[in-house]
């Protein structure tokens, strides 16, 4: 049994709440355990200089964590002058997941921002902010299509994301929480789209290794996790899931 | 009659939320209108150099929107490098209002670092800061006591703040909205104690000027707004509100 | 009897020199006290980009102090790579100020550029910087009104401005020198016109907090200590003055 | 038959030549294929704060690329100010690649500094970087067993890297080219030990998705590729790859 | 006959005024024709981490020029947020010219800060800055001396410096204004000691080249103008100048 | 009988070696004594915006050390976020020096840049950088020729640069290594054209200075040694020298 009293294949508590704040296009606060994340996609009517004149858009994604998000405060990213290395990495992975899902060519010259900020941490930030970062930006095209700005939503797949690893005892588990995190010999995270496709998986063993066997062991497992996020992210965007099978031609 | 229907003398409706978040020792939500601050208190064991060996502590402030708080979405700080001079004036603001009225000498060799994060901003988000804040440092002060490390309620007054104006047709309103504020003639900023003294007073006339008469009318109709601000302040630190009271001797 | 021998009620003994350094369109040298600050005004002929295409200019004021301005020398704010909060919020300060009394309808696609390089500090430097730049500002526009680039004035008041305090003794001083003002409870400064109206206040208790009386009685201090200072800004700028008043149809 | 004329499992050209500089403890020009890295590993007498104290030591590693080591000269990233995102996370690769290698334990509180400079682009930079690093780091420990400093080689494992992907036409090709890179729906960089177990594995799909059984092919296509890595880096350091067995107990 | 009137070998007019500013050490303002560095000298009772324990002194320089001392306002570097490599070389110069003359053995464990700020710029400016510099230097050595925290003058020899150059006409000149500099052909800085040895020299020619006869020439002529300034040097410091031959034997 | 068994006027063995990396125009690795620098030059088809319109090129130039160019590793500049006072020296110095012999009406609208890039260090590398850089210049130039992006080879003369210096024992020796380097008493750097005339004369004593007969001494010394960099170069770029030639009207 888990710190938390989880099995090792179950998932922490999943709440995708809508319209969290009501300036942006799609407001999403998420909630995985005692991971919290707002994810706030903004749609700007302008791509970026490299993409000009190309006639399709782009999606970048920023992330941060408020400074006593954690169990020790950190200090602001905007006293330290620049973004870590974490951060750029996690954004980058952010950004790249929902390109390979969002056909850019069909919302025009437009940029989706999308912002993560973690307002709670408890492991599993990046991941949570990849399952709420999709149902922010399948609102934001919501609101493009009712407002006849984009023809059909330019969703290929969902795509949602969670976090396995192997325990110190060398158990495989699902959903890391801080603590596991922590001590765990091996963490994967892996983004998959509805189709059970991967779309990004990294795989780290920090003064560790891992076999080709425990490889096997920890995609099926987050395989089983991800399809539970799934029906989470379906029930928040509501009708809009179905407008996004009709676009896929499903 | 306001844009929003209040009277000129009104209020928005204000909402305090404590234990917002969990990791920090005081945590809170607080709601002005349509502006929502998180107000995060964080003891730190230490003090910075300049303090060191004083006997006596330290509370510093920081202030930051989420890119989107805002109808336009604004490029966050960290990627600019660094905090712009508006960020910049109003921590120093929170900072220098919370350290007149808690007593540095009572709460040993701490700092209180007090995060102000705007989540959602529609005017007023730097006084609505300071009210919440009062009531994080307020809560991680009580923390302290509850666990003996400190052995009275180290603050001397309660304080708030509000906004008052000069609206485009020369009317004196309480408590501006962000529609308000960008059309007032003139906007200042009060922070009071509970024993109506002022802490903070800052008037200014971007491209136009305001009289003595005109002064004195903000002051006053600020002053009866910050005194509803102490009530939901003491409700929302419950029986705190009355160590405080014993602490000052009352 | 204060420090510097003066009452309560005496300004430091003021001198503002024009023509001070030969490049800028206005140049001024303003002492108070002990305290100089060198105040030029130029000219360029655009605006940043947020203002371009409207048909009006904008002005805009740095605010800098030589290393050793103090009796410690400060590490210059180019070492630091950025600004510190203090002088970002002066200048910002200063700047308001500015754009209050300028008609920016009247300077064209210009923009006047304020720079205050304080040589020497002893209290007063944010105030005295006002000061010397409205003279600086008032001779850079009077240049272009000789040039013909302008037809008339583009100034609808005289400004000035001057700090007011209360004390460690309790007593409110007009014009703090630094020895002063870093040991009062409070700090006011205060902007006005020669109309008697505000243009800026702010007031301050670091550590302290003050009455609405105190309020008033400092507020009424400094209209006394102001009006003198529009003595010598005339006295400055010669005939220009009149050519202001002509320009207001007085 | 590839752009190069290499079958879909075939290595470029591997070349590592040692002693390539005089300074550092250990230093490397890796060739492969037409991208060249030189891999320099300085030891330092001390770790860095967060180490100290513990008689452990630290690895750390940076990355950089000539401004011309590519097609189109990039901004060299001290003008820019700031290392890129891209940057970023190929020094936090190859430094956590290294540390999970090498027993930091036995290295006392000394810090490894690995510096990969890539002087020649052509794709697979960061895969050739950990490859060649790996050979500095070896040579700078053997360097230390010399001087007696340390008493057994602190090398649990030899590690190499490559990139494995599916080409746009759907084929799963070893080790990518720049040319192959920029075409490819799939990118996998994987790093092993000579025991066939996994250090870091990193696939993404930019724009694009893969399924379970290409993930598959793609791993036994890397794991033959990684296996020729380990016969260049053991001709590399020589008798030095016999201590590292002894150390292991073999 | 040059632009100014000048013959060729004629330096423009020179004014050393001492106790510029009252806080530093030692505070000259320099005027060489149309050229005004304010030069102070600040002494620091610790020396940098890299002089420790030495129980010797240091030295350094900085360079700044106001905004507006140019006929074009500059970007002020600390809102670039980094200074120039002008900036750079020029203060580079002026503390290695100090160094060649100070006895840093003689002035304890110190730092001694040389601030050059351009107040207005024609030509000459970091030459300038040295022959200040040299000046508030030796007064804030005659300071320490006589508050008795030295027992002689640490001054091994005056130094001045100037600028020569070759004219587009082909004519040698020394000591060119704004004017002159900007079109000539070669342009040499040197700084001499006042037993005509040499501490630093610069030649360049930008977009042309000078023969061994011509930089013969320049030599000559700039021995002749520094023999002037130092002069005025001795003329400014006034009875420390004996103090200074006492110190050296003479 | 110097360090490394030269004789005072003997130059270190010099190596220029072309092609050395395959993206630039011209790429070069110079090796002087131990000092080894990749020179690379690059073409850009436009001009810095100051440039623009004008019908006319622009050479630019970068110098930076590997961290571990030298006997201690040095902090890289990108992570320090900006170039040090050294750095900026050397790059404007290169760039100048180029600037001076090339014909930059004759480029067309084109920046040359200018990588140099030190990977070891031994003393003598901004002159081994620029007869490098000049060598990688020329090469870029013959390509521009070749693929008839220009009608003649725009260069005006050839340079080459060395150094020289008074070593601790008072003698003039020819290209300081860097052990010579740090104990000499003065310390210069010379850049001479093939007709024997001067680019750019750079003589310093740290913490010493040189009489007018020792100036002499250097400068004789280093035309005899730079004599001998243009063998090097000439066999270096083959039959563009001859092409030199004829564009100069030889």
């Amino acid at each position: 049994m888990r710190i938390d009293g989880r099995s090792a294949e179950q998932l922490r508590d999943v709440e995708i709440k809508t319209q969290f704040t009501k300036h942006p296009e799609g407001s999403v606060l998420i909630t995985v355990g005692e991971t919290k994340v707002i994810c706030n996609a903004s749609v700007e009517e302008r791509v970026p200089p490299f993409m000009r004149g190309q006639n399709k858009g782009w999606i970048t994604a920023e992330y941060a964590m408020l400074p006593r998000a954690t169990e020790q405060r950190n200090i602001r990213e905007s006293s330290k002058g620049k973004a870590s290395g974490r951060t750029m990495e996690i954004q980058r992975l952010i950004g790249r997941a929902l390109r390979a899902v969002i056909d850019l060519d069909e919302i025009g010259e437009r940029t989706i921002w999308v912002d993560c900020d973690v307002i709670q941490a408890d492991g599993g930030t990046r991941t949570a902010s990849i399952t709420g970062a999709f149902v922010a930006v399948a609102l934001a095209c919501r609101k493009l299509l009712d407002e006849e700005k984009i023809t059909k939503l330019p969703i290929k797949h969902f795509i949602a994301a969670t976090s396995v690893g192997v325990s110190k005892d060398g158990e495989t588990i699902l959903d890391l929480c801080y603590e596991e995190d922590s001590t765990a010999e091996v963490d994967m995270n892996i983004v998959m789209t509805d189709e059970n496709e991967f779309v990004e998986l990294q795989g780290t063993g920090e003064e560790a290794t891992f076999s080709p066997s425990q490889l096997n062991d920890m995609i099926q497992l987050s395989q089983k996790g991800i399809q539970e996020l799934f029906d989470y992210q379906r029930q928040a965007i509501g009708d809009t899931a179905s407008l996004i099978s009709e676009a896929k031609g499903e």
